[in-house]
């Protein structure tokens, strides 16, 4: 119970990199700006070497250190585990906190295999029966401009959906001296720009058009294949490449792919590392028969709208700063005008996942909808391995 | 020989919708921006109706008419002839024109099939042998801004090619009342988004890269596939339905597809008529080791470059105005930044034209160019009847 | 008479430079894409030199040639003269002209000082009795996009004028080795970036808003004084200054003026030609109580519109692409989407001024609206020569 | 001392309302991303109503609560006293708290009137000798992209500057409706548009250019004059005005003037909360003898650059993404294309006031940089008073 009346919910994270460094941020600052009826306490920090975790645990501010990702699940302190590791233990850490009772919000992707997801996406339901939750933290969901789009989408705006034209852009290994990162290997990733960056185009469409894909046809490319071998664990960190030892990449540079949706429309998606100049060029655009949609997460504080129910002579995509106080999450910032950046959309997932806890309300996006965007990346796979072929998505 | 010592080359131009009604400007004001050894004479026109005809001539400029295109291919004042019809057309009166010792401009795509580019390009090859020059009216590769892309992809400022982004986004039959004009009649148009715009595309992304699409995996879809019969034989032009009887739709709303560069790149191309609040939305992004591309023909005076080799702190895609004195045609016009329109990509056309025929020089695009982009039109229909399977594109 | 019946307008141009080019290409086009009551036939061209003259009667296509404008105004194949000089001769060639029974289209700024404005437009209103046509050629009033905006806000949709913000940015003598062309020259120019440039943003602002600037304060400022000689009578173009002579800038490289409009709201204007990297940037954005505006002509063919009667979260700027059938001279044109460039804007003052002419309706912009800019501009000056302050402008 | 072995600086500060609420979240936030050599406890809060007060500090996070400010100043485990209250309290806090020992960052305008601001000034100057550092809070220069334009202007990128074009464009007000809000009562604000964002164009303006503005002509303008009163102290916060009592608005709508620089440039401001639209869209556009930059808050991890040292046919504006490691800033927070949203410019500004305080340097913005914005302001509202005569401004 915090000082304000409010029940503590303890929090331990697992992982500190970079996504461990943005949740940390989030779960600091949520209760500063949204008036909740629970109060995140960040209690412990899991990390492999004790001197370094305890290091980030100062700097980022959690109150206790664990080096044993199941000493952290079995803390009585902790009520929520946050997974910031990369995909190989998502599944074993996920379900051994859901089987202790620990609210689960887990990276992206739930995991490098469908059948890890399923496993994981098994012990989300059984656990929610007896009110313990797991998300998995999509966090472009929570872009102000694309909870925006999702509510003009089921509001009926755009109507019925013709397109979706989905891309993933990032140019950050075109140069072939980056090194081996451990997100370039199919062991810790599962896989590359398929996995990291095209799992959140897939989640991002199927929810803002509250669809899914149902077959697709796809092509995927390695274009370097053999890198210097990184220094430790580096993740998007380029650091220098060790020079004389190489190593093979076995993930795919980029992955393209196109299919239909399950309202008849027509989908397109690329996931790429080499477009050069791109940084992180996460767009979306959706036609649909009453007006269309536009997204780029370089601009992320815009959503464009195309209303084609004007007449013709006064329509036109409009730029709709989505910084309003009745915008999704906007109103417990700033003005109007004064944007939001890159880790709010953490700040509004744990902001939803700790009201669906107290609320005992499921959160969303759930391991189920982890699971169909792993079902999505499976079939990817497996029609890039069969000449393209359409290949279709089995539902949950 | 015209009053100035240059020698006239007199025109003969069959059709007088869209096209020729933009060909006609071209015609009209090649002259007087660009310094040619010969001189263009408007000569002929033909067209079905007599009446109708005469009255077009009179408005752009034609000083006699003909109704039966044999004939105008016929006349001694003709030397070229200007294809301004329907696909189902071009081959016949191409090769009559060819074989009649006719240069011939024909509208893309170059025919509604393989079989018969294919023999426009034997016809084609063969006049070549007697001087006698054929060009398809791919214009979108005389937008200065693509040319430029052109010019700057050759001089090796992108470097190796990644990745193609190719779309052609429209939306004037988004209404499933808009009637069925010419342009969805497969025995007329052939095909539909695809041949129509989708062959644009296909042809810059070949020009800009110098490579060829060398594999597809495509998918078509018609999300309307009864509209109101169209008054007469109206072309883009909208009218009103006559309402009571309707007609099939057999020819592709959209199509999308993907595929291999023979320089190794991926790339993804998407034609639809349904992307409300696109207009004419010719869009293409290169992304290569050196450096990116990104041209939108709705802003067609604008190329976007991003220098890749310049320090990471200063790069960014840039917007260049391309009305510059050395742009590609934009000397011959009005000085920096009093941009271009649409009809002027013809005149670049007829301008390049007209200086291959006065100097003997074969020009471009080619029949064999025209071809070419048939050949990946025919791929991607194949592909798309055969469940998206990867299919191969002969080259020429 | 024409062959099609309609009675013919003979043309005589003075002058060949870059608007001679520009207007003729009118002249050639009007008429293939209006249907206007009479056609006009391009008769005479005016310059100083035969030989330079009769070739450039060739070029652009002139049936004949004059080397002194008094007899051009003379001949009786001459209805209407067309003045394309720079603005020291407007005067004296306009006035004759319309003295002498024709109609007179006169490119601006009207005259190089309000004494010789008023003059013509004395003279103007004379003719007009006598069904003697006078209008000054304010090309920017007919890109579609701001004679949508002139129509919006005469419909009330832009509401309570509160601000105009006009810019008009060039860069072309930003380097000081630029020499010193007639542009630059008081007696030939009456003033540099003022006359030349601010004249359009002073007379567009005007033409959309429907009001007039009242009081004005100034400032002006020549960076570069002296500059190498020019060769010829070059205008824009910039050649090789000849070096080792140089001689003295005595117009405004800049001027900048805030002020008052007629409806109480406030105005900011630039006119400058050292804005490095904008080319040809006439901007004016509009801000009202129930919406704004905002164009940029290097985006011609685009006119952004915020509508604030919406509800502010679904509010924006939007891109109304300005090609559409129902737009201002789009739909004698292209499709939607298909742009039009900087000569289309004479295309379309030409044929408003047939119009006019064969309708015997007042043609606008009148002189009277050429002494309205003149005017204004004169207060400029005046308020820049004393310390800023605030200056009248007399209404006509 | 903390945890870590860092001295410990106590902050505490004064009022928690919009400006209290962002700076709550930078000194909570700095230490997480930045390495500083002191750590800043958040001690104490200072507001009016002792409930209400209690209330924000829970929610802030701040330890202890103070209803009078000289308590606050006074209290041992104070080190830096951060100002946020409206204008009119600046001065007599700030000089005591300089007095008592203790630094002090100060929201903007640094005073209502020039002779409050001198007096703080000369009350920092005499701290400074005894090693306490004040501050002024112009926030927009911690903005990554507005540091990188003052980097390349330093380093002489964009040359001999000859304009500055600077737009401060709000819409809060424009409805007449809005009640009479604190920020538009002269006794609480000083000024209208005027201090409030005027003051931030012009502060930002002399930062990037290095130059100062050293006469303006100027116009203000109160549109609406009548407004309904407004419930409690409401500051940007709409509510509903108590609709039977009004209020007369005593301060400027807008404020438009020119002026020149240090270095012989010219200068265009316009500040205002009538730009329908326009949302927090603060605008800087430098146009130099070597390049140009141009910056709208409204995309603010955007700064476009062009460089005139490249060849025309090259140059154009460049679209640079201020999130590369190497860009100020940015690289304390994520991968580039990660965009920063609006408080994280005010982490930069205590990051950067810790430091100095930390290595005894002096931080600016200065106390005297903010007297030589309130002597501009100041200037700017006596050329109003006087015709708009252009009017001197006094350097510090």
């Amino acid at each position: 119970m915090g000082a304000d009346g409010r029940p503590t919910l303890g929090i331990g994270m697992v992982g500190y990199a970079f996504m461990g460094r943005v949740h940390s941020q989030a779960w600091r600052s949520v209760s500063a700006f949204f008036d909740l009826p629970v109060r995140p306490s960040m209690n412990a920090l899991c990390g492999r070497s004790a001197e370094a975790t305890a290091r980030a645990a100062g700097t980022l501010g959690w109150a206790a250190v664990e080096t044993d990702w199941r000493k952290l699940v079995g803390r009585d302190d902790v009520d929520v585990v946050d997974i910031c590791t990369p995909g190989d233990s998502h599944a074993e850490i996920a379900i051994a906190a859901l089987e202790a009772g620990k609210h689960v919000l887990c990276e992206k992707p739930l995991a490098n295999t469908v059948a890890e997801a399923e496993a994981m996406a098994a012990a989300a339901r059984a656990a929610a029966e007896r009110g313990v939750y797991a998300m998995v933290a999509f966090n472009y969901r929570r872009v102000p401009a694309v909870a925006l789009a999702r509510r003009w989408v089921a509001e009926g705006r755009i109507g019925r959906i013709r397109h979706v034209r989905a891309q993933y852009l990032q140019d950050w290994i075109a140069d072939p001296d980056f090194p081996l990162v451990w997100r370039l290997r199919r062991d810790k990733a599962g896989s590359g720009a398929l996995g990291d960056i095209g799992a959140h185009i897939v989640d991002t469409a199927q929810f803002v058009t509250g669809e899914r894909l149902t077959e697709v046809s796809a092509l995927t490319e390695t274009f370097v294949t053999e890198r210097p071998l990184a220094d430790g664990s580096a993740g998007l960190a380029a650091g220098s490449g060790s020079g004389a030892r190489t190593g093979t990449v076995d993930v795919d540079d980029a992955a393209l792919f196109i299919g239909r949706l399950s309202g008849g429309g027509l989908a397109s998606f690329e996931a790429t590392r080499f477009a050069t100049g791109r940084k992180n060029a996460l767009r979306l655009e959706i036609n649909g028969s009453a007006g269309s949609l536009a997204f780029d997460f370089e601009a992320m504080n815009e959503l464009w709208f195309h209303d084609h129910t004007l007449p013709e002579a006064e329509a036109g995509f409009r730029r709709v700063l989505v910084t309003e106080a009745d915008h999704p999450y906007a109103g417990a910032w700033w003005p109007p005008g004064h944007g939001l950046g890159y880790e709010h959309t953490f700040t509004h997932e744990v902001r939803d996942f700790l009201e669906a806890i107290a609320t005992g309300t499921a959160p969303e996006p759930s391991f189920d909808d982890g699971l169909r965007v792993q079902r999505v990346l499976g079939a990817v796979e497996t029609s890039a391995a069969r000449q393209s072929r359409l290949t279709p998505v089995e539902d949950v």
